[in-house]
C-alpha cells in the first residue's frame, strides 16, 4: 500500500486528492480484477505498482484560514476537504454544502452580531457547533476532525496542520473602512470581504510561536512514500502549513519522494487570489517562479518534482536546472477523471525518481510476494530477516501470462507491499513436483512458522483458493489436490536495499 | 407609575406578562386621553390609578430548565417571555418561534450529537448561539439577557433569577430506558422526552448551592409596588425561583403587595404537567391548595392574595381564613384581553389591600398634583418637606366634572405618580381670582422655587397649554388669560403616611 501524503489548503488542494483518490482506487480494481502478481512492466510503470489497496492516503490540512465566529470555530479548508471527499461539497461553490439556506444567521445578523459578509450556511452551522462543541469540551481541532470524519467518510485521513490555533492575518498598506493602514487583519476578512483587493505588507500567523504539528503531522511526511504539494495557494495555503515548526525539516527529511502541482498556469491563478499572495511576498505569478520558490530538496528546498501546466512546458529547463525533476502535462481539473490524471502524472513522476533512484536493481526483474497487504509484509519482513529461503507457486500460474519458470542463480527485486524496492534474492534451487510430494524441509523454508507439511498445505490452500486467485486463474471452481504440479524454488538473500 | 414586578416561569408566566402589559398601556392611554386630574372614583378603582405611564414591569425568569446542548446554552423561559412579549413567539406551540425549519438540527444529529428528543429551529438557534458567545466572552446571564431583549424590545425588564446555573434535575422513581430507579436526569429530559410521564420521588437543583439571586432581582421585588406570581408551574417555575437564596426573603420583607393568579382551574393545570409536579412534593391539585402552599405573608408564607378561577369559588373562604385574600374571577387566558383582564383584576385586588391598609386615608377624598411624572414627583416631594402651602387650578376645570370647590377645613388624601397615599393635607384657604390678579406670596407658596409672578405664570402656562390639559379641556386652543378666572387654595401638611 502507497503511503501518499498530500498538504492541501482549501478548494485546489481537496479537488486533487478526490482525484488521487479516485486514481487509487481505480489502480487497485485493476490489480485485483487482472493482475495480482504481475510482472516487470507493471512494477515499473509506477503507480499501479504503487496502489495496493487503493493506498493510505493522509491530508495534512491548512488551518491558518480559521476563525472564531459568533463563538463558533469554524475552519474552511478542513470543512472543504472534509465535505469534498465526503461527497457533502456545494460543486457550483467548491466550499460549503449543496442546497443551503441561511435562517440562522440571517437571526444572528438581526441581534447585531457576526460579519455581514462571512454568513454560515444552515447545513453547514451544524459542523461548526459540533467542532465547537467536541472543543470546549477538550478535544483537540484532530480529534475534533476524526470526529467529523466518522459521518463524512472522506476516505483519507484528515489531520489539522497544528492542534493550536494559528491564525493568518494581514498588515494593510492603506486605510479600509474602519481599518487604518498597519492594521492587522483576519485574513478570512481581506479574503472574503476585500476579495484580497486591498494591497497588504505582510502576511503574518498569529498563535504560531505556540504551535507544534499536530500528532500524526510529522510522522505523516517521514513515513510516506510519497508527498504532494497539491495545486493549492504556495502562500497562505502550504506555506502556512510549512511555517508550522518541524514540517519543512520533516519535508527535506523524508524518505518519500516530494512532487509538487503548480497552482499557476500560464502566469495566472488557478482558482483564487493566489497572484496577489505571491506579489505580497515578492514571488511572480509562474509556475517556474513558485516551483523555484518552494525549491529543490537538493538544495534547501522542498520539491523533488514539479509538475507544470503543458503551456508552461518552457519551465522545465530552468525546473531541471535548479534540481527539480519537472514534466509539463495538462493541469486543468476539469473534472474528477481530469484530476485523477493529474493524479496519476505525479504518482508516475514519483515511481521515476524511485526507479532512477536505484541503479542496482535497474535492470533486474520484479519479485513479489503474495499480494500487496499483510501477507506480503509478512513474507518481505521474513526474506529481510533470512528466515525466508523457499517459496511455492502453482505451475498453472506460469502459463497465465507465459511467464519463464525460475532461472537458478539469477536475481530478482523484491517489493514491499508499496512496490519500493526492498531487497535483492538470488534462486538457489527450483523444482517442480506434485503438491503431496512437498517435504517438510520447504514448508519450513517458507518462513511462514510452519512445523508441518499439513500445516504448510492448509496456509496455502486457502491462498490458492481464494477468490482474487481464482479470479486471475479465471477459474471459479479452482481447488488444488495432491496433483496439483507446484514449483518449489529455493533463493537466498544478496542485499538488504537501504530506504529510498 | 406602578412598578410591578413578576415571577415568572415559561408559556403560562409570559402570556400573563404579556397581558399585563396590555391593561398597563391600556390604562396609561385612558389616562392620557381622557382623566388627567381623575377623581376619587378612579383613585379608588386601583388598577387605572397605578398605571401611570404603563408602568414599570419586571420579570425575574425561571432558569431552572436552562441546559447546554451541543456546547449551546439553552434557556426556554427567558426566550419564552422575550418572544411572547417581543412579538417573536410562535402562537401555536407557545414557545419557539413561528415559521421554524429545523435544518441544522438534523445536521447534527447527523453527525450523532444532540438529543433526539429536543429539536432546536434554526431561527430559535440564532438565540443560543448569540447568547452562548456572550457568556463564552465573560458576559453575566443578566447582561446576555439584556443584549437579546435589545433586539426584541420586550416592554419589560426581563432578569434571569440568578446568574449562577442553577438546572433542574428530577429523581427518577422506576427505571426508564437507558436511566435506573434513583438516577437524576435533567428535567427537560423528563419533561419533554417523558412528558412528565415517568414518576420522580424529588426534584433536585443541581448548583443552588453556588447560586445567588442575579442583580436586581431582590431590589425589583424589595422596591416594587406590586408582585405577581402567574399562573406559572408553582413546583419547578415559580417553586425554583423561590428557591434562590435570599428571594423568599425579599417576597416576605417587601413594601409591595405580592398576588397570586392560579395556575390550576377546576383541579387541572392550565397548561402543562403541573399536576405530575405537585403531586410530586404532595400538593393537591387544586386553586386551593396551591393557595395554601405558597401560604399568607400573615403567616410565613408568601401571598397577601390569591386569584382563584370562578369555577373555584368555594375556595375563597377557606383562603381567606388563612390570611390570603381571595377573588374568583375568570382564569381562563383564552387570549390577550382575557388575560389583561386578569391583570386588571391583580392590579384591583392590590389597590383594594392597599387603601385596606390606610384606614386613615380611607374616606378622604383624593388630590391629585398635575399628571404621574415628574411633575407630580417634584410638587409632592414640596408637599412631603413642607415647601408648598397653595396650588392654583383654573375654574373651568372644576366645572368639567361638576367636582365642588375646595372647602376650607377639608382633608384629602395625596397620592403619588404610583397611585400610593403618601400624605393627609388640610385645606386652609380658598379664592377664586382673575389670573392677573394672583401675587406674589401665593406664587411663592407654590414650593415651585418661583421668585417672580411673572416666573410662576410662566410654568403654570406651560402646563394649562399643553397638550393633555386642552384634551382634557375638549379646547385644543385653550389659552389663559389675565382675565382667567382661577381658583386659589392654601393648604397645609397634616401627616405623612407611612409608606405601605
Amino acid at each position: 500500500m502507497t503511503r501518499v501524503t498530500v498538504l492541501a489548503g482549501g478548494v485546489g488542494g481537496a479537488r486533487f486528492t478526490r482525484g488521487l483518490l479516485q486514481q487509487l482506487a481505480s489502480d487497485d480494481e485493476r490489480i485485483a480484477a487482472n493482475d495480482p502478481f504481475g510482472g516487470p512492466e507493471r512494477a515499473l510503470a509506477g503507480t499501479s505498482a504503487h496502489a495496493g489497496t487503493a493506498g493510505e492516503v493522509t491530508v495534512i490540512v491548512n488551518t491558518g484560514d480559521d476563525m472564531w465566529l459568533d463563538g463558533l470555530r469554524i475552519c474552511p479548508d478542513l470543512d472543504t476537504v472534509m465535505y469534498t471527499l465526503g461527497g457533502g461539497i456545494s460543486e457550483e461553490q467548491g466550499w460549503g454544502r449543496p442546497d443551503e439556506s441561511r435562517r440562522t444567521s440571517a437571526e444572528i445578523a438581526a441581534y447585531g452580531r457576526g460579519w455581514s459578509w462571512f454568513t454560515l450556511g444552515d447545513l453547514d452551522l451544524a459542523t461548526h457547533i459540533v467542532r465547537t462543541d467536541l472543543l470546549r469540551g477538550g478535544a483537540t481541532l484532530s480529534a475534533a476532525t476524526e470526529f467529523l470524519c466518522r459521518r463524512w467518510k472522506p476516505g483519507a485521513r484528515l489531520l489539522p496542520m497544528s492542534d493550536q490555533f494559528v491564525e493568518t492575518h494581514v498588515r494593510l498598506a492603506a486605510d479600509a473602512d474602519e481599518h487604518r493602514a498597519g492594521d492587522l487583519i483576519h485574513f478570512e476578512e481581506w479574503w472574503v470581504r476585500y476579495r484580497a483587493g486591498q494591497p497588504v505588507t505582510e502576511f503574518v500567523q498569529v498563535g504560531l510561536a505556540d504551535a507544534v504539528a499536530a500528532p500524526g503531522v510529522i510522522d505523516a511526511i517521514l513515513s510516506a512514500d510519497l508527498v504532494i504539494l497539491p495545486p493549492s495557494n504556495p502562500v497562505v495555503s502550504v506555506g502556512t502549513i510549512l511555517s508550522i515548526p518541524g514540517i519543512r525539516e520533516a519535508l527535506r527529511a523524508t524518505t518519500a519522494r516530494v512532487v509538487g502541482i503548480s497552482p499557476i498556469i500560464s502566469g495566472a491563478a488557478v482558482r483564487g487570489m493566489a497572484d496577489t499572495c505571491l506579489t505580497t511576498i515578492g514571488v511572480e505569478t509562474s509556475a517556474l517562479a513558485v516551483g523555484l520558490h518552494y525549491g529543490s530538496r537538493q538544495r534547501d528546498g522542498v520539491l523533488d518534482a514539479w509538475l507544470v501546466d503543458e503551456t508552461d512546458a518552457d519551465a522545465v529547463p530552468a525546473l531541471e536546472a535548479a534540481g527539480i525533476r519537472s514534466t509539463a502535462v495538462p493541469l486543468w481539473m476539469s473534472d474528477v477523471a481530469a484530476t485523477a490524471q493529474i493524479a496519476a502524472e505525479a504518482l508516475r513522476i514519483a515511481a521515476d525518481l524511485t526507479a532512477a533512484a536505484h541503479p542496482a536493481t535497474h535492470d533486474l526483474p520484479i519479485a513479489e510476494f503474495a499480494f500487496p497487504g499483510p501477507l506480503r509484509d509478512q513474507l518481505v519482513a521474513a526474506i529481510l530477516d533470512g528466515s525466508k529461503t523457499s517459496t511455492t507457486s502453482t505451475l498453472i500460474e506460469y502459463g497465465i501470462e507465459d511467464e519463464p519458470l525460475p532461472v537458478i542463480g539469477s536475481r530478482q527485486v523484491v517489493i514491499d507491499s508499496a512496490g519500493r524496492p526492498v531487497a535483492i534474492i538470488e534462486t538457489t534451487g527450483m523444482r517442480v513436483v506434485r503438491l503431496g510430494a512437498v517435504d517438510l524441509d520447504h514448508a519450513r523454508a517458507e518462513g511462514e512458522g510452519y512445523d508441518s507439511v499439513a500445516a504448510w498445505r492448509v496456509g496455502h490452500e486457502s491462498f490458492w483458493h481464494s477468490d482474487d486467485m481464482r479470479a486471475y486463474l479465471g477459474d471459479p471452481a479452482f481447488t488444488v489436490t495432491d496433483d496439483t504440479e507446484v514449483v518449489l524454488e529455493r533463493l537466498r538473500l544478496i542485499e538488504v536495499l537501504p530506504r529510498a
